[in-house]
């Protein structure tokens, strides 16, 4: 009899996004011909720099030819890719090997597969409010133990982000062996100065324990006090892993490309003690679980490192964060709390007295017919927030802002 | 302290191939000029279809413009190309519902991955000889039991397949769980007729077990008693996973891209005896571990499946058949026994007199530097035999065979 992994059962089919379609289509049931405009997003709408449409279409053609034509890409990435993720790195200072570097289908698949290689019994920290993935992977994974009366599950050590400090996540007063970190965070849009990850990075160092540095936003920082990568602060290469995407800066959410650092320095123990780098672990499972990542989409990434590809992936980036200062600066305006918007496309806002997320989506909806995401699908400490994003296009962004300007608040 | 998944300390950092290569290498070092014609790959050379490369191109030009772009997949993957596959199935009287099947990023993930939605208490068989990383991913999984005194595992039930059967994978005596079949077989490159693959899906039925159906190399299979699909058989889309990939038949495998069926009828069992469907255990992993398979693959692979891109796809397969009938009659000719080279790509060889398999390999390597797979490295059952491919160019398959034909044996 073919048993199931049970800890499914644990985990709502897809996230959140099911919900709020069905409040959404409740609404154009009632109001056929409204306009409505969906600050929710976090897929990209700026279309893909013209230069990785240029390496797509090079590529494909050298797949046609049979001296050019090419199998199976080395399971880790081509070092043509590689060896550009190396040099971007060195601009900031941080040698990296190249050994240490995995080009994969963007953060997601890495973010949840790194729990295949670590043992059943660690404890695992998110910050919240939090992205729902990384809580229903360590679910899944059958790391939860089991679900307390408060709702939570026994072995996640959640750490509350709140507005008294800017939603920073402070280090637990117990022992963690795993912790997610996400820099500029998703779903606040707030970010980790120096300091406070050096803290983290001290905390892991005491405890042996391992750092899952969510960089897929790392395009969005430009604040001094804010590292553009874990590895700027010292020793962090002995506890951090390092996960990349090229989506949300560079148009590639359909394209699904990024990159992971396992520092060879990154040692997880056995039972018995002993030590074995990280990096041999995810070789094995890379090895085991992929063919890599497709040629043609890896030479696509590779040519966002030209000069024309950087400029173009700068505008992307651009466009992006001025949509979100625009919906910041409009709901300020408006005499909101808001958070993020800066080093982020997320736009975080109190909602306005002491209505729930959900009364305040509906309200925005039924009034405005602008929608955002309620702050406590992303855990129980976002209730009275909600979560708007830069990804619109500008014109609907523009649409969208005249709206939050007129709407009762 | 972060622990490891320790089941990773069991298996072997990459395959075989890295001792292959050792030995060839060694045997570059003492002569620098040899022309090396390596039997060995599973990879392919035939480019690609250029129905293929015209999809990609025009996808990629869709993406650069703001009306035509596209962000995230659905997680599952395109109508546009689900809705080729379903079509194709029905060509051979097959019905199958499009919310079953599952854009994939080639065979082994999912081949892998299945492995993650099922209880770590099912017992697992493996016909052998076998492709390592089923057992491998069954170990990693930590579904492996302990390691036996004949150096087998505990939890895995091996299935011996012998020259006496054509190396048919027989019903095991015992029940089990989970078993993955490949058809046509890597390495033997043997089928499973409609009647032996009928035991199997009454097997599973009648023990409430899973069929795992690697269908890699489907597009090889033309003798009329061969199913092509598992569906094929009545009853089995109660217990069969059809796993699929563009990669072997389409020269994909630097594309990544194929497709897997989980049909709703599929039910798994929690431990108290509840039913779940495993269609919604895979749809969960689906979207928290996937953004889905690039757009402009996923355009590709839909070209497949014109008229053109079906020439084109033929004329690869019946190229790659060609060459893997030149090795098997020579071979034969040579008064070899070999199986396969049929409905595959592969040719399996028992290798003269009494010799094992790495012997055999060191002999072909230094006196006709053509390079085969040691049948051990498949499994303990494949001692003393060999598998060659027909994946070379046809001009290397074809200087490969005269060398064969003139070689001591």
């Amino acid at each position: 009899m073919a048993l199931a992994n049970e800890n499914y059962f644990n985990i709502q089919e897809i996230y959140y996004s099911n919900e709020i379609e069905k409040r959404v289509n409740a609404y154009k049931l009632l109001h056929p011909a409204a306009d409505i405009i969906r600050l929710t997003t976090a897929d990209v709408t700026h279309p893909l720099p013209k230069e990785a449409i240029k390496a797509i279409k090079k590529a494909a053609d050298e797949m046609g030819v049979a001296g050019t034509f090419r199998g199976y890409s080395p399971a880790k990435g081509y070092d043509f890719l590689i060896e550009k993720i190396v040099k971007d790195y060195r601009t900031i200072g941080i040698t990296i090997d190249k050994e240490c570097v995995f080009i994969n289908s963007g953060a997601k698949p890495d973010l949840g597969n790194i729990g295949h290689i670590l043992g059943i019994d660690n404890i695992t920290a998110v910050a919240e409010p939090v992205c729902p993935m990384y809580e229903n992977s360590i679910i899944i994974s059958g790391r939860g133990g089991y679900v307390t009366k408060d709702n939570k599950w026994s072995n996640i050590v959640y750490i509350p982000c709140d507005s008294t400090d800017d939603f920073a996540p402070n280090i637990p007063q117990e022992r963690v062996d795993v912790v997610y970190l996400c820099n500029p965070n998703n779903p606040t849009g707030t970010v980790i100065t120096k300091s406070k990850l050096k803290e983290w990075v001290d905390y892991a160092i005491r405890h042996q324990s391992i750092i899952v540095y969510d960089c897929a936003y790392q395009g969005f920082l430009s604040s001094p006090d804010v590292p553009k990568s874990i590895y700027e602060i010292k020793g962090a290469k002995r506890v951090a892993v390092e996960i990349h995407s090229y989506s949300k800066c560079a148009g590639f959410t359909g394209l699904r490309c990024g990159y992971s650092v396992f520092p060879a320095e990154l040692q997880v123990y056995a039972k018995t003690g002993e030590k074995i780098a990280l990096l041999d672990l995810w070789t094995k499972r890379n090895a085991n679980y992929t063919n890599g990542v497709p040629y043609i989409i890896q030479r696509a990434a590779e040519a966002l490192y030209s000069k024309k590809g950087q400029r173009e992936v700068d505008e992307t980036v651009s466009q992006i964060l001025s949509n979100a200062a625009l919906i910041k600066e409009t709901l300020t305006s408006r005499g909101l709390k808001v958070w993020g918007g800066v080093d982020s496309p997320y736009v975080w806002l109190k909602v306005p007295g002491r209505q729930s997320s959900w009364k305040f989506f509906t309200h925005l909806l039924y009034e405005s017919q602008v929608v955002g995401i309620p702050g406590n699908v992303f855990g129980t400490s976002g209730e009275g927030y909600m979560r708007l994003t830069g990804f619109a296009t500008p014109d609907d962004t523009q649409a969208a802002v005249d709206r939050l300007q007129k709407v009762k608040l």
